[in-house]
């Protein structure tokens, strides 16, 4: 069957090489007989900021307004702005997620911190119930790729930026896991400003090369919900005998050890 | 000598917890004599996504907008927009300045976000030669003061949502500490929404009382510029040596070896 592919691109310029990428992920994925739609935070203006206008109509408690609640209240009775909506059907519709932007002070820009604060309310995304590996989208593959201003040993655990998957554990478990997605390895772009035109053209070759196969992917590994209690949420005596040898078991939940290597970086390990 | 302090605060409503305790520092340091200005993102709806309009007069490349490249410029030859420019003023003249937010999605809510993004540009707040130990602004110390939405179990080395020590490394050592700040360690409000109203009054006085000698607090432990090599910015062979024993020296340059507790939570450890 025909596969949904969302990209949700974050970059100021036509000129860019995240636009590259991105119309790299297009052209394959269309081959590939997806359909592709692609959400251009920057082009369409999206809007950044969680305020009380995301919601159309009254607000419960304008003197102590709480977005989450806000937002789940009027998600519940169809009252979110248009612009959330829309961002959400075609996240609801999609198969697989391709969030491409330029890492910014080791995160993703306002612009897409603004898609995730806005878009991913409480009800539509997530619940107390539905979270992590029970979570709403445990269906639905996700995967940063974006490029980086700093060479890749800057971002390994000796060098001065620290351990990338460190850096995306936030990201990737926080709020993508979070929300149940099945978190792809990240594509990522090692200062491509700094590279020649032939070591970007390579970059780029071995993106199209990797999309091909894309939706096959297996995404990287979490500890399931059910190896956590569920009052406190933390691993289970026998989760921990199980999971925990020489490795914690991710990069976020190490149990005091020390980091499986590239846990935020590679399927499998 | 008068102490100079910023508080850059995000919370969109007046009776929020986060309010209260933006208020608690108001009060307690301008007690101390500390001259205090506030920041409210929300307030005055500030600008979240970084845009060529962040420029007054012409760009030097439309057709390949680089961002970094684009503002440096502005800020050398005082072309910044105005909003930018009084926070950087603002910044510049603080001595301290803290964050005050309530933490959305493992990090800061994107119009946070997005005042990073756009008040730390190139040149202002660091270059490729001033950064980190040698940052730009490295008489400065900076605080994150946040509340969570998940229980402080959650947020533990055994816990789901995984180590806070890792989430907050990408802001603290990443942002923070890489424009030199020294980084006070967080005041984190665990869950104030689902506490007492005893609760959460204790939390306050705790800050409160922090409050009175948070400027003579030490800062967090960053392995210095000089233990790094000046070409691949990873650690130094004698540096390994000095500062890698049972733990790594930090949560991000962790060498591979368990995390030192607390790393990004307490000083001294």
């Amino acid at each position: 069957m025909e596969k949904k592919v969302l990209i949700v691109y974050a970059h100021q310029s036509a000129g860019s090489f995240s636009a590259a990428a991105k119309e790299a992920a297009v052209d394959v994925l269309k081959s590939k007989d997806c359909s592709v739609e692609v959400s251009d935070l920057y082009a369409t203006k999206f809007k950044a900021t969680a305020t009380a206008e995301d919601i159309t109509g009254e607000v419960k408690n304008s003197e102590h307004f709480r977005y989450a609640e806000e937002t789940k209240l009027a998600w519940d009775e169809g009252r979110l702005s248009a612009d959330i909506t829309e961002e959400q059907r075609k996240l609801q519709e999609a198969d697989l997620v391709i969030f491409q932007f330029p890492m910014y002070w080791f995160t993703v820009p306002a612009i897409l911190k603004g898609w995730f604060d806005r878009v991913l309310t409480l009800g539509f995304a997530y619940t107390k119930e539905k979270r992590y590996s029970n979570g709403i989208f445990k269906k639905t593959k996700a995967l940063l790729s974006f490029t980086t201003g700093s060479q890749e040993t800057m971002f390994s655990p000796t060098g001065i930026n620290g351990d990338m998957n460190v850096t995306l554990w936030p990201l990737q478990n926080g709020i993508l896991h979070y929300c149940g997605f099945q978190v792809l390895a990240p594509q990522i772009f090692w200062a491509p400003e700094d590279a020649t035109p032939e070591g970007r053209s390579a970059m780029l070759a071995a993106w199209n090369t990797r999309l091909q196969g894309l939706l096959d992917e297996k995404p990287l590994f979490y500890a399931p919900m059910d190896c956590f209690d569920c009052e406190s949420f933390q691993l289970k005596p026998e989760s921990v005998e199980k999971l925990v040898k020489e490795f914690g078991p991710t990069a976020g939940t190490h149990c005091g050890k020390p980091l499986p290597p590239n846990n935020q970086m590679k399927a499998g390990v």
